[in-house]
């Protein structure tokens, strides 16, 4: 229930600001043996790195992670990971202004309503930076899940109205692009549009899919910590996340159940879905089809315009904000929202274990 | 964690199969010396109750809610909190078939491939009965609201392509239309609608609008557990739900950081927002504007019309439904949005009380 | 986290009043598919039940147990267990009286003190008719682990000083005796020395041991939520329990390293310890061995003597407490403990599946 | 629920191993806006060090704590406080034995049983180092008590059958002596016992007394979450405790019901006790009288003498434990005890600010 924690059998619990020392998470609960190494979390922060194309923000950061703790002869111990990186480019002092004022689009003044003050250096705890935690933690996940057979995909799906051709794209050259698009032709397209943003001193906003394949039916709950409700919590809890969709989304609310009904079929020897509108989810549970989502990112509040605001002695000012930062998000998003898909999944498929009995029965027996 | 259970320090447990002896739930942490009788529960659930109008199931259950503990001379006592509702109008007979196939759209297969077999009637657990429990808790957290200054506002949006005119709308009006559409025009065009879609023996879906006015800045947490995470969570795991948005929602990607920012304000000698788009929530926290939210609602699955599924033999067959169903479900879905509404954001505000070191050290020199 | 519930995976939550309508437990996260009937459960509860001796109570309650949802076709489905016990046997006019006082030794000053007001019938929350729920929800627990080979036995240790012979104790007639005591002469002097106690208006306190055999090692965690710790919290939950021993419990601070330390040896084949100081709990984790516990009772506070104590205006009084109370409340507190011992073990033996990641990939590789 | 986890609204997560790159501890949910620096930690943590006595392991560690997150100005955020302790002091090559073995009353046996393998070098996660993060974020919580009035004292009560007098100590003078007893005759014939037992090559068991004065009545949950559940879970929780008390412990099992009640009374205007054989709790809740515990250790199990075990191969072998070990772990153990104690009471107060619904309402209507 702690406000940066997040799982129950596998529990992950960020920590650090923006300026701070560091910022880091500690991973719980995660299965023993597994190898792993610094360069299989590294090369998921890569991907989430600022500074990795003209579209980013400029500032570069090493984001060197370390392992304290946790992992013993390259193997995970069943003991907290915790995961360290330090923060190393740091220009406080362009933040010193915003101490005295709300930035509009951003926490600067729900921090200060909810704990009266706040370190307001980079957006301190509400920086993208924290997401740092999340990745390493979705860098262990995803590699397990991969081992039974699933995989997580995001991608981005479209940056202001530039919008993909998902019937058409390979998932497997999501990060051959700047914009992380599967489709060479809207990556154009949007870079145009991203390079008109900044010429405008302005931010665009944007959506990311989600394609997750080989999940097994039967993960998730069946009233509340419904699959579909933890991945919704899972991608609401991404800052700049506004919407959420899960199948079909949006739309069923103008469709007929005589179309919407994914009908059950024989493929294979296994029982199958003909259409998959329920986006792989039934009931709160997995249905053994591929899980579908969609979350929608609002533009980065930080623009270089003028805007009005108020500060922090009740007077209507003008602000003009200073620093480097991203005039589109889903770039570096697309390996947030991925991770946090895979600690969602993997934390359920662990509770699932004992879902049967007979399931409990066997394991015990087979120890003895 | 547990499937059932919703909340943090004020925790609803909800239980109960739709052909049982009876659904209920268990309401803990709720605090001590609130007024609450059997009435004030019963209102609420009237409004959930099947039967009220020409557009919903003609089956007609009392749906009297008994209070068994945790309220003591008409006051709540700050123990468990139980309400139990029997089950009356049972025709178990009717889902004698579905015990053998899979209904498409209904969570029977994923039940089975979970658990090993289900209770088939009448949907068993992932009945809309279970709604039941979250209503009954959602009263009292609407009371504890409503003393607050807070009120939970949930109308239906929109059926098919009916929608209302959210501009002009009145939201004490919802209840005075059996679609609880506050739009008299929109309410006549989407009864044509229904009846349309029960001559065709079809459903249809919508989505339903949500507004809470007079929450204080600072609800929510800041990483994890974000106030629109949390009712996120909440609205997508109402059955049916397959997208949830806050604030402009999916609108924000296709916005420009000038344009989505809402500026500060002084208003009234306090902080305010010029426009909206934020939904009432940033970084995670309420902003002192009113929270905005929709939730959009697949079709009903169950329709009298023939569909193709396989059976538990895994054989492709066809069947047909048989039984008493809403062909939409959001006026009936209304006041469970309200109530898991209300039950979401009272948490927070329970947890938010020990935010500040100064409010718990004066909270406990005040006792002395 | 709320106040009524316990476990992680297994939740129980009870709830109830001792004059309020009902008590009951709602049990979620049970594995489903086990066998399970009314009668089960009610065997258990009957060795609860007041009135079953000369040196109980003599207030004859039913105790009838109704399971309200989540078995179907004799078998638990895996939603929620919802168990219900009418409240019968209420003579709430004896009771008027305390609502203007405090009892000594009871939980009403303290009551008042966090609620503001109580539910003082027959003590209200905190009467010992609230452990019916985790008596109930014991009985599926002490079944399923049965299955697995593991039995939890609990037996009344002391009485007052009338010590058993735990070295000659046959822990298969703990219920052939009225104390509970598997010791015939330990029985007989207990009973001697409860008349006594009646005589002179007064209570005695006790100790309960416990003893679980077959438990796999490797269960519980290893900092916090040590399986002890778990066991610990669950005992000492107990009302009226004031001390917990593991293994040697207190006699550890007296002994050397060189004692106490139990050397492993192979037997049979298998690790084994030769002694058993441990308890069968090394560093949080069950060692294979069995499992020793003891839980200390004070004294039933209700004696009907005259007791000084102060009323809610702040006065001194003198007071003589009316009522049908236990002298002793070991012989009905021992399948109290036995309940909490199993849904302790068992949640921990759950949450014990995903240890291990060569056991969740075999797990889900197994399913498909 | 994740086994390194500790707490519910203020929650701590330690992590780290003996010989690892550091240990540490996350604090979530710490109230924002108490003044807190590294010095106001270090001071805890320099009484747990080891080396700072002939009684003590001569291992020298600095143990220098890094404030890495959460605090800004001088002050806690709310966000989580991340603090991290380097090791400096490894001889790992001291352990490589232990990685063929399993060392009677240790973790070894458990760990290889639940995890498939373990971090043998120095214990790994079962090493004391681990009690460095409960002790860095007592010192948080002990800060933020004190502002209320609450004092939390721990000390050594018994080093093998040396014990103090109790009646007679000043609990001011705890850190006067290295045995941290309050009584310094105690304090000398215990110093002659432990070289008597490092002259032996062996180790001795004892008990540490806890007081805590302030405290207001009705802390504590009435069911589960008791606050002596609590309390017991926190000290169970700490390597080597075997048994613990509240108040009068195991001997109220022997007691009466006319002695044991404590007669209420008023003094000073308030409602008090003329005794205190409940250590300060009733029914689960905070009775306003000092909170009286005793936890009860086991010898260190790392004793310099010849020992039977058996290897991974399971063979019957002779061992001889290398190492710098403490013979006693009294000394170092009370700030553990004190740490552990201060945050479990400062959780339970924070969680008991909304159990009236009076206080809610006013706390918000104060906000206005």
């Amino acid at each position: 229930m702690s406000g940066s924690s997040f799982g129950n059998i596998l529990k992950i619990t960020t920590w650090g600001e923006s300026h701070g020392a560091a910022v880091g998470v500690v991973i719980d609960g995660f299965p023993a043996g597994m190898e792993i190494c610094e360069e299989d979390i590294q090369k998921y922060l890569d991907l989430r790195k600022p500074g990795q194309s003209a579209i980013s923000t400029p500032r570069k950061e090493a984001d060197k992670v370390e392992i304290l703790s946790g992992v013993f002869d390259g193997k995970t111990t069943g003991t907290p990971i915790s995961l360290l990186v330090r923060n190393t480019s740091q220009h406080s002092a362009d933040y010193n202004d915003i101490a005295t004022y709300y930035r509009p689009g951003h926490a600067d003044y729900t921090f200060d309503s909810k704990y009266g003050f706040r370190d307001y250096r980079g957006g301190g705890r509400s920086s993208g930076r924290e997401t740092i935690g999340r990745v390493a933690a979705g860098a262990l996940c995803l590699k397990l899940l991969e081992q039974m057979g699933i995989e997580v995909y995001a991608y981005t799906r479209s940056i202001g109205n530039v919008v993909i051709d998902e019937d058409n794209m390979d998932l497997n050259k999501v990060y051959q692009t700047v914009t992380r698009m599967p489709d060479e032709e809207a990556d154009k397209k949007a870079i145009a549009l991203i390079e008109e943003c900044k010429k405008n001193l302005d931010s665009v906003g944007g959506s990311i899919g989600i394609k997750v394949t080989g999940t097994p039916a039967g993960i998730g709950d069946t009233v509340f910590n419904k699959l579909d409700a933890l991945l919704a919590d899972a991608l609401m809890g991404i800052g700049a996340v506004k919407a959420v969709e899960v199948g079909d989304g949006i739309k069923v609310s103008q469709s007929y159940g005589s179309d919407n009904n994914d009908a059950f079929c024989i493929f294979d020897g296994k029982v199958s879905k003909k259409t998959n509108h329920s986006g792989g989810i039934l009931g709160g549970m997995s249905d053994g089809s591929d899980i579908i989502l969609r979350a929608y990112f609002k533009p980065t509040p930080s623009i270089a315009r003028d805007q009005e605001t108020v500060n922090k002695n009740g007077e209507d000012i003008n602000i003009n904000i200073k620093g480097r930062h991203d005039p589109v998000i889903m770039p570096r998003a697309v390996v947030v929202v991925q991770s946090m898909v895979a600690i969602t999944l993997l934390d359920a498929m662990l509770l699932n274990m004992s879902a049967k009995a007979d399931n409990v029965i066997r394991f015990y027996k087979s120890i003895d």
